[in-house]
């Protein structure tokens, strides 16, 4: 794509990614800066014209989740006050996505809150990854986009050869939608922990649906974030007689304790992708691999670019594998 | 409530469940005509004033959907003209409820649009009941109250005995925190019903994970449309040494082949609620059981026009049981 | 026109119509789905990429009006959230054209509702034909073109020779503008028929404002629904001389009892357009002639397309006759 | 009506009618001030607590229209920014009501426009009287009462016993149905005035269908602007036997040569109402007779501030005579 | 700029200058007709195609200021309904600029109203200069460019040798920023008048900060209006020891007494731009320059139409000097 | 004030002011809790019901600024989909009031951002205090009550003697208008800070417009953040003559190195309010005092609840001094 209407900004915590994106689209990154001022408050400067042209923001809304969503929601309003012609949020991870609906009396529905402030600010589409419940999308009266990386996670199994002697594991009923499609993807069978109260007042059990004995389980999920669900069962998967345990998931929040468990667990890989950047915790955590959802947004932004399908580019960017 | 500025209204569908909530609620139902034309045009005139009043317009969106919505929307349109105070959208059932997300690209999302016609046409609260994704709550800028209906079937198999001896069943993975809230409720231990295909291009096997043998199950579910997902795994039931196969659901759509369905099954008893009126269907399915949600709203209602927590009432009215 | 920007999808009520523009802007139509489900739900399949393009939904909400007007705002919503570029709503028949103002206490305006409901759920301009009211136009905050269809009418009867010898008649004081057009378009005389009560508590009477005494009379009118106003005063005619009486109408809704009033009438000849199919009606009613409004839309459509001037197209399409 | 909840203002066009609407609601004219600048901006002052308060804002939009507008925009934005509960709109002329669909290409729809605006500042109701299209009424998404004053004129004229050996008399065409309210009012018949073109390239005639030999005719319309459709046909109706001829209207607008032409004219009177302020034309014209609006309005006043029926009230008011 | 995508239009109060961009930009001006009918109601009539088009509606608001808004609000209204593509208000005189905070309670924010005026009608662009406040600019959800013309005053004076000897006065602490911004093009020092009480209850002292003695003094504000504030301290400045007192300012709203009072005063030059039309003024006031801000909005808008940046081609125009 | 619709919540930023407000108010302090998780999300619980009531946020935007903005959005979503009547913002420090305006091309107006972030998520009203520009009150539509807490300061001042023998001193130009209200409420003179550059090309020269000789002087300020503008010219007071130097703002920021500044300055006494909280920073600037707004925001809450003048309120608060 090399074309005078587009241009992609990158705010503090995609920087990384946002070159990636660049890189494979075959764009400059635009010039910005984002300030921090002493007293908490935040500037975005626009160091190039925008007038008329079709903005891309990168910018995960991971911690610190506040300020975050500030910059994003401050870098629209200088792009739609500079005559953007379009406005373009590219979240990978979306954050609140788990504050979709009320749990109790008087909760907020921060994910939906989210939403109408990019639309206030002035968004025109929005461009994310991976959504908690897909009913997010309906949260947004612009176009949304939610790409699916299961794939990326796919490909790098099968590369390394882990769609043999492999079963798919779900950590709770919540997540057997995403597991089977891992599992379809790796032609592998499904397992699904199951954790339940066989009757009230009695402790919680925890069971396993599904064949593990013998094989290699990869257990997957969308966000880990302190890591309790995932690391729940993994005793159990190698009691039940698996080999050897995986784990993947798309957004690596991993807060809290999370980094410490995983160390300390008997992981064998944990697999993520950049949504959020990991380049704090690579260090901290050996059996990290990260895998890149780079060539996933410059595909989608260069068909928008083009006007042509984003479903068929990522279908046949899938069927690459 | 024996107040002035109330005024509950039945279009359509809901005209019996309109009277029973003002029984409840101690108001005489509002004067109104829906008349549909020989062109297929639908007016909808308010036969008294309600200038300055709390309007409620009960209307759920079951079959003919289309229809029922547009009878709504128009009311809400003459009640907004007619300057109501507030117009509340009484709707037990939420048609299009499923239509929740993009399954595929560049599909609708059906219960986003419709949340928006009602804002637009001028609704300013809506209490509905049970909703298939609790997210849809956040497809409204307005209040949005979901009520659980899950208790008055619990009342109801306390009241017959049938929290003894039995095991509550959800029909698939995506049903079982409903009715794990129903197994709480008759502190009853809960099973699932598996369908899970162990491998690729292996036959979709069904599976059962909990014990029935010997008990009395309790399959449950919100919706039973053409019956399908319900009647699965009856056979089953019993086959695994289930005594008595109950099914319970909350909003009973009964489309296509469904009561004969239920009817020519070994399913013992078919309960479901008034979320859509089932004068109808009752002389057709002898065995079905239809409960009352008229308190529920009536008690809703009273709380919002006396500015009390619904949320407090509701779990009184739990409490009850 | 031979672009790849514009896409013409076809709904439910115009499919013929919709294929016909197609055939003369020279463009293939849009794949698209429209399913009803057994529960009365509708789910609207667009089955082709229009990201960036200019989609044009052809539907007129005639009967059956509720589920052809959800029909049309389902597709808009698929289309806008699947990124189209603009959204038009082709509606050569716009139903609830005669509820455009409240007649009584408490009445709804339901043209405007409509209209709000069309903008709500992503329209960008709409484009209809001989609109009840030329208020309604005003009801929309988008572009919204009113196409005229009575030189269509001209032209036929030119092309027929009753543009000789005849007198145009209005069947009531409310239609003698749009009479007067036609009059004029036909260089003839203008008749009107007056239905007045000559003092409270006497009969009303019928009477003719001027001749048509020799003359072939054609009485002409917006819409004929039930067909009661277009009916009244064919004997009066002939009784004051009328030799031929032929009714024309752009919307021929006929409802009720309509298609047996006119067979039994002593019409010579019923001419309506097809901004209403009459595939269905054609059968029944051998004294009937439908004109296309083909042309005319795809003429507008071409010109919108092209950015050029809509009224100079029209002007020029009129003049060819 | 002796509460602290309402206050009625005046802006520059109806100071005397706002004055006599306080009279009759038993209400205090709120204190306020609109201040014209050397440079021609506007500055309305409202000088008490209008904090909660009900506020009605009187003022007809004739001219000087841009300036009477501005005031009224200005006052809803002050009053607005000072927390009134509600902000209403007392326009018994509104403006611009005649251009009220796009009468040919590119024309605006001003009235929609104006309706707009209004909702824009922060209107949240308004009355109006005798809307030129009652379309107009749809343009608004607030509610709209559009009050009938020919009940005024009807009781002026029985009470001076006008209404035997009477015809009413429509100007034209599209007056006949607020003519034949009137009509009915009196119990007497009705003429229409009909100009028509024989044939093309034939000079209009005119014509008179009914009768008015021997009878006192009363020419009605809604507004009389420059009194030309008005004065076509007086000499007409004296030539077809009118003994006398009277002419009223709701609206005054008298511009241009108005006053001059009636004044000259052989209508022995000529009535019209408050709706626009007649105190500068009263002088210059002798015949002419205004009826207040001013209780009518009072009345729908009550009656919004105490929740109930304004068309009950209408109803009754009328009833009186 | 020789393209069929852009269209200026000129409304009442901007002819002139409207032609003159058009000149500057190798445009010919568009069409169109304004009517002041005898009501005091306006039509603006768009006399061509703007279909697809990116309009500009050239219109300041000074007076007659109410007709002067209505005219642009109606304008945008045409164009919108017209199908414009985009429509951008080139209002060189921002009226009411100085009504934009609440000086005392329950006082009105004309400009925000303003703003908002425009924007409901449907304004997607403004373009002005030198707001009296810059956060009006903020009072916009559209692109808003405020562009200075303070270089334009200060290359006039450097040709005529007015960048020696002199020093820039402001007439208040408010003006100070612009008046700074003047000394710096000049590279000239600059003083302030200061009238300050130094106690209560004592008399308002004027004062001068700076140094004027010898020296050619330039006052120089954002508006003049009544020339109130202007006029003040040239007295005092002479008496200081300037040998020449100037003014300059870039809105010569000149209304009540301005022309006299500053015919009559000892100032040697008034100078302003054509941002409100002086044609009226000039035959009135020898001693008056007006400078052309027609170049200035021409490149801007020749920039917006080339998607090239506003501010850089300011820049460059300014360094021309 | 002793009702049970009113509540009042404190946030984060605010706890203790809003306990204040209550006792003044008479009011309990509203059961919410502010959850901040591991992740960075934070969750606003409302643990009373707020159903028909009129809610009051209180929470100062200071830092940590995006937090605390994002607490108060979450807090109104939560509150609107509870059914409050009203949700009042009580921001005692409007956070990014400095950024009203684009200062360089493609800058963001963040006030204007914040405005309308608010309004997205559901406030009906924001009260704060001693806006840095009162424009920013038209960037709201909802009313804004910007309270002037300078009578605090002058009450404060006077309670200890210093309104004899004091002069007021403006930092800089801008504060001008400021300063002289506090000089006015002392009955004192004005003295200004000029920092002017008397010829390009020559430094900054710091000048005294007024005199201080044997006075003690009070450097007076809306915000002092870094401290950077309020510790300029403290020397040159003293060398002008000062006897003591005091310094005044209502907004303490004290980011950066502002404490360790005025802590090593020459000050005598660094006076603030509690808009912010200066709970942490008391105990390290031991020469601040810090006053209370708590009862001016009691007062104004009363004053809205019992829809009385907030104006009134104020002036009789002031006037008790």
């Amino acid at each position: 794509m090399e074309n005078n209407k587009t241009v992609i900004f990158a705010l503090t915590s995609s920087v990384e990614l946002a070159k990636e994106i660049c890189t494979h689209a075959k764009l400059t990154l635009g010039k910005s800066e984002v300030k921090h001022f002493a007293d908490g408050e935040i500037l975005v400067e626009i160091n190039e014209s925008v007038r008329g042209k079709n903005v891309y923001l990168v910018q995960s809304t991971n911690a610190p989740v506040s300020s975050n969503i500030m910059e994003v929601l401050i870098a629209i309003d200088a792009c739609k006050r500079a005559s953007a012609n379009t406005i373009n949020i590219v979240m990978p991870y979306f954050g609140y996505a788990r504050q979709d609906r009320k749990a109790k009396p008087r909760q907020p529905i921060t994910s939906k809150l989210i939403a109408g402030l990019l639309e206030t600010a002035g968004a025109t589409r929005i461009i994310t990854c991976e959504l908690h419940a897909s009913q997010i999308q309906g949260f947004f009266d612009i176009p949304a986009d939610d790409l699916s990386a299961i794939c990326i996670i796919a490909k790098y199994l099968k590369d390394k050869g882990l769609n043999k002697d492999v079963v798919v594991v779900s950590p709770d009923h919540g997540g057997t939608t995403r597991a089977r499609k891992l599992a379809d993807l790796l032609q592998a069978p499904l397992a699904i922990i199951d954790k339940r109260r066989p009757k009230p007042n009695v402790a919680e059990a925890m069971n396993l649906i599904g064949e593990v004995d013998g094989k290699k389980a990869i257990v997957v999920d969308d966000i880990v974030d302190t890591a309790g669900t995932l690391m729940t069962g993994i005793d159990m998967l190698y009691a039940k007689g698996a080999t050897e345990v995986y784990t993947a998931c798309i957004h690596g929040v991993l807060s809290g304790p999370a980094i410490e468990r995983i160390e300390n667990s008997k992981i064998v890989e944990f697999i993520c992708t950049n949504t959020i950047d990991q380049n704090e915790n690579t260090p901290k955590l050996a059996k990290m691999t990260v895998l890149s959802v780079g060539q996933l947004f410059a595909t989608t932004i260069d068909q928008i670019e083009n006007s042509k399908s984003v479903s068929d580019a990522i279908k046949q960017f899938n069927e690459g594998f």
